[in-house]
């Protein structure tokens, strides 16, 4: 499950508002221990603030998912982590969390990201595979 | 964004449960006009009530991801629907529902959906390219 997640080059983040409605974006992402660091690319030119760090600033709820699709359903899983979310505000996390992701991708590694870093602070793993399910014979979504 | 989003193969969908956590789960799904429809594949022997269910039914608020990643980051994009979630009831949109699934996905075709049918009011589309975002120059959530 780990594994899968780590080598993962994709997830979907998906944080609440305070209006209490669900917000999702595809995120790049390196796991450190129980921590998962994404980074806003680069600083936006516009003042907007992101609707995903708005949202963890006022909710802290954070989901991510990993997970991988297939033509062959009998190959469908996913993995699935609850946490809470912070903007990360010390410096050497977010060097730290940085170097990680340029580790990680080389996109990176050209052009690191230069916006704020996003924390999650996993509390639950949880995951699921069409093979398993298929022995245990019945839907299941945790 | 329309051809994008009926032509994916897999979204996730977003829920949010009384206690405010987001929870996150892949589906297939079809696209109705200004409804997407999903269903649970089959009736869960155990008698677990799904997550994106018990929440759909709680909160309502739903929120769909369709994006593709690939390795060279100019070319991602997504596109993101906001809505309504609602557990369908009526007999003949559930059948209309299946039948969609079905027509677009051959594993259905084969072993149709028995489960109950989640159908999404989608309120408000909203999309990125990457290709549009270097011309903007900015980062954008939405």
């Amino acid at each position: 499950m780990r594994h899968r997640v780590e080598t993962a080059r994709v997830a979907r983040l998906a944080t609440v508002g305070v209006d209490g409605h669900p917000h999702l974006v595809p995120v790049c992402f390196a796991v450190d221990g129980e921590v998962v660091y994404s980074a806003v690319d680069h600083k936006p030119k516009r003042t907007i603030r992101l609707r995903r760090i708005a949202n963890i600033e006022a909710t802290e709820h954070a989901c991510l998912l990993v997970d991988a699709y297939g033509e062959d359903w009998s190959t469908l899983w996913w993995v699935r982590l609850d946490g809470t979310g912070r903007v990360v505000a010390d410096p050497a996390e977010t060097a730290r969390a940085v170097a990680l992701l340029v580790a990680k991708y080389e996109q990176y590694a050209r052009r690191p990201p230069t916006g704020p870093v996003l924390a999650i602070d996993v509390t639950r793993w949880n995951g699921w595979t069409a093979a398993t399910e298929l022995q245990a014979g019945g839907s299941h979504d945790g």
